[in-house]
């Protein structure tokens, strides 16, 4: 039974208690935040919960095994250094933390105690997603050749991060994960609208070895929600809208068919096949359920993490690739095979 | 009676022949293509209507005053100054011309000999566009922030544009329409998929000397037809779908609220004000035939081209610009306050 | 302060359980369900509501004033008749009993006792239907022509009821409450596809005095949920779509026009005019919610009820007469003024 | 060579020209119509054609083998017939005739003859309907449990014929077309919302021997464009959504389990079984292209058509019925195995 405590109760912090506490094989032993009017919630709710506004003493509970930390990124980085030096395998939200150089130092600490560091990219725990993966890496799927997110609305501003490190990293963390590899480099630009703000509006490329291309486009002005992502492949193209109740992927038999007679070649190169659509039924489980479960796995059975500490390294290396482009107007920067700018 | 002659006869030029046929106060006189089934195909249809395969024959006709031309981009150059030669006012299709040095010569040509030269860029005649122009000039639209544009379908390849001079170009002319500003500087990206042929995917960002952003998204191999743009102001949002048969133009009387209270102000600064949505009923006429009365009205009354040589020459120097980013994977280029790349 | 007691912790319970229990005014005493593991869960979310397998020791309280009565049909007369005559209040959920004799005899109850008796027409307290009946009691919408609506999905069968006591009731009471008015026949069909059970699919038409046709099609076979109703006025018509996240209502500015000219006549008689659509913001506010203060509100100060017992057995007759039209093969069943099949 | 008379060139009668002008094996010879205007419009598109304000004219023409007849119903029987006695093979546009004496005696007419007598009952020859024949005549379908269309727009009224006869008659023969069975009963009701004019809004419920329910639901009056099927098996699903541009079809693996353990049934006795949806490629041929070539070979090859007088008949029997029962509100009108009211 492993013995959990929650740093951060105020938006994303109830999913995990509540996902974590009705895990087999874990139970939320305390939860900490600085707000007790969010304590007084939790204790309605979870009457057995201890409460506390110091996450440090959830540190020093020995019963306790296994921290999962939801408070805004400026303190991830120190709250989770704490964590690991009292022992504490750790669940960090995203993104993992401010500076590229803060994830490496976790990943450090978390490697020479032997202690798990998992970050919550939680849509690599989708059902949707896990489904995209398994037919990018199908037969029939082709070359992949692009990877095109919309992800906009009327959302709140964010007062620490800006609209890329708070709504693109989701699909740089899924790219990384249906992928399997690394942009060469990033060019992006963005706008804030709001003086003394960060940017509210953002676009983002990352260009790769192969013929691959990724788009990203952010918005958190948006008059209409979307979530919708194209992800194309020679032999077939997939439609990922996560607003449909029902049929979130569909997947269409369409690819380009390069012609070779002479008349063609006159107007055109390239042809298109089409045929039948397909939207495949997909597992419904909340994606924080399946997470829970794999980090207890990873912290009871020895498991290396699908969202371990490298792969939020990668993503921080990236976000800070995209913010310095962003700022000098879409101007490419490039990485290296490790995912550092060059 | 405007009598006219339609040079090219292939994918737009019926669209010119029955809109300029059936217009008050013009007719068809004559009309070249190369390739003689088309014209067999005209001939079925418009009896009446002079048929050549050299379109010197329609230049040289002294009955005609003004000529059409939809051919390939690549000859629109050598056409044009020969019909201005010639004496003739001149509707040109877009792109205006490969190169704006060409555009230039283009004008002074007409400029010197007191022509028409107008450029066919058809959206700014639609319903929709038009009352997206008259909402963002009126009151209550507030600071115009931002212009984002999806237009991507499964399309042929072009054998001579890439798909920024072919599809991104409708919306330069519009946000340049509507916005009556020019960007100081675009950062573009994209990629070819097929070997030695153009770019098929492309995005762009505008820059503008306000705190306007452009972005356009193009792309020929999506499996599903978009055309939707959103246009945000401080105050409304409008959502303009060309592929709604009915409600193009949704108006979201949505806007920002800049907060003050202390409480706001720790998790946010900001605050959205949301209303009704409103769908205006649009003009219905096809572009093409308020763009052919506009064109007879210039040549007959000497009205100024809402799409003159000018504007044609500020697009063509926009795509130059986009081009050259694009092939610098992002890097931006600045442009000068008459459009050139700085 | 209302003192509440809620029979009934299945499906529909807990919510009422959370709106009175959140509600101004009014606090929940105690539960009773016969299935204990449901009183468990209300144990662990509501730690101070007593809870009870006999809804007897609920009537028995004498701290109570009040009960809310969610369970199966079957029960809902003896189960509001003990209550009423405990001297309790009584919100009972629809339909509201088995037959309109039962509904008779507890509104006679409730008006000797001077006892408040409400029924659950839970989508009159909705902002939607609200906005509806402001747009139809307005001067612009004209006659009330049509009252047209889909209601299916594919639903889990019910034992107790047919698809027509379960999903038309929902449209029966709205337009009962949007129209003001009673219909003066029914006609009704339908079929069961499995052997034993009740009608799964139904089709209801209601007539009316004036030229106003109702139309109700409920199916629990459905692949797809729709839950769409059109409400056509001579001067405006009404698409009322629940399944829209934002814009839930859109009226259109459309109507017939009577011709005259002799040129309209030799074709058709009737012209149609078209303008703007406009969907206005809708109060968000959870119905249950707005639906629990009013409840307090009659308890308290003695208002009427808006879906007090007659309207529950106007529903209930409606019911009856439908049942008995289905039975027929559409048979009309005519209504005399005071809803009894004549 | 199948030379063609057309007599009628009004709404349809032009795409009948356009079809059998252009196919392989046919050619239009002369059309009639009343209005010279429409004549005129014909001789600029077509110059070769012969026309004339007299349909007499066509018969006598010795060269003509075959009339198609698109002029309005209440002329279809006259015209049918005079074609018939002059020799000539008939197309008739739908519905077949005002009456089903009349439908019944051009089929003796025909029969005696030995001519062929085809109805346009057009929908039968789309690429979609076809593949719902196929998917309901495949193994997996299951029972054929219903059939239910909503068939609604701003529609012109039609002075000759009421909503029924105008847009439910595509249903009634799509439904005769795929489940190859005649209702045994209809109940219809509807209503006129314009005195001295034909029902604008009608709803039809068709009863069979089987356990299948059919229901069309058609409006003149509606504000929004809906064409939208649904087709449901006891183990597949089918939407047939006719607006859709590209997935027209879809195809949902769903159907009813009957359950069995003790504790499904003490809450249902009915479970669902879910699974992926799938849209198939459509022939995107024209449906009157198809069809012209399957008239083509019916006069050729001595074929029997697929939509032939039979069907024709059996479809105003079926309207005819219900232009009782709805003139009843609803009173079912039984119908004897060869479709006569009973």
């Amino acid at each position: 039974m492993l013995k959990l405590g929650v740093v951060g109760y105020g938006y994303w912090g109830p999913n995990l208690v509540r996902n974590f506490h009705e895990a087999d094989g874990a139970r939320v032993i305390a939860t900490s935040d600085l707000d007790e009017s969010h304590l007084t919630r939790l204790q309605v709710r979870y009457p057995t919960i201890e409460t506390t506004t110091q996450y440090q003493d959830i540190l020093k509970n020995s019963e306790i095994d296994a921290v999962a930390i939801a408070t805004p990124v400026a303190s991830h980085y120190s709250i989770a250094l704490d964590a690991l030096k009292a022992g504490k395998h750790v669940l960090l939200t995203k993104p993992m933390t401010q500076t590229s150089e803060q994830s490496l130092r976790l990943i450090e600490e978390a490697e020479s105690r032997n202690l798990v560091l998992m970050v919550d990219h939680t849509f690599l725990y989708t059902g949707a997603v896990r489904k995209i993966k398994e037919i990018i890496d199908s037969d029939g799927f082709g070359d992949f050749l692009y990877y095109d997110s919309v992800r906009i609305n009327l959302g709140l501003f964010q007062y620490d991060v800006d609209v890329i490190w708070d709504l693109a990293l989701h699909d740089l963390s899924i790219l990384d994960y249906i992928s399997g590899m690394s942009p060469n480099a990033v060019s992006a630009t963005g706008i804030s609208h709001v003086s003394g703000q960060q940017e509210d509006i953002a676009y983002l490329t990352l260009f790769f070895d192969s013929n691959l291309i990724g788009h990203i486009h952010v918005n958190w002005l948006a008059p209409v929600k979307v979530r919708r992502t194209l992800i194309g492949g020679s032999q077939k193209m997939i439609v990922y809208d996560d607003l449909e109740p029902s049929e979130k992927i569909k997947i269409y038999d369409k690819g380009l068919v390069l012609g070779d007679s002479e008349t063609t070649r006159r107007e055109s190169l390239i042809g298109y096949r089409s045929g039948d659509m397909w939207a495949p039924q997909l597992d419904a489980t909340e994606a924080l359920n399946t997470e829970a479960a794999h980090f207890i796995d990873c912290v009871t059975n020895g498991t290396r993490p699908l969202t371990d500490g490298r792969s939020g390294l990668r993503m921080v290396r990236l976000l800070e690739a995209a913010s310095r482009s962003m700022a000098a107007r879409g101007q490419p920067v490039e990485l290296t095979r490790d995912g550092r700018a060059a």
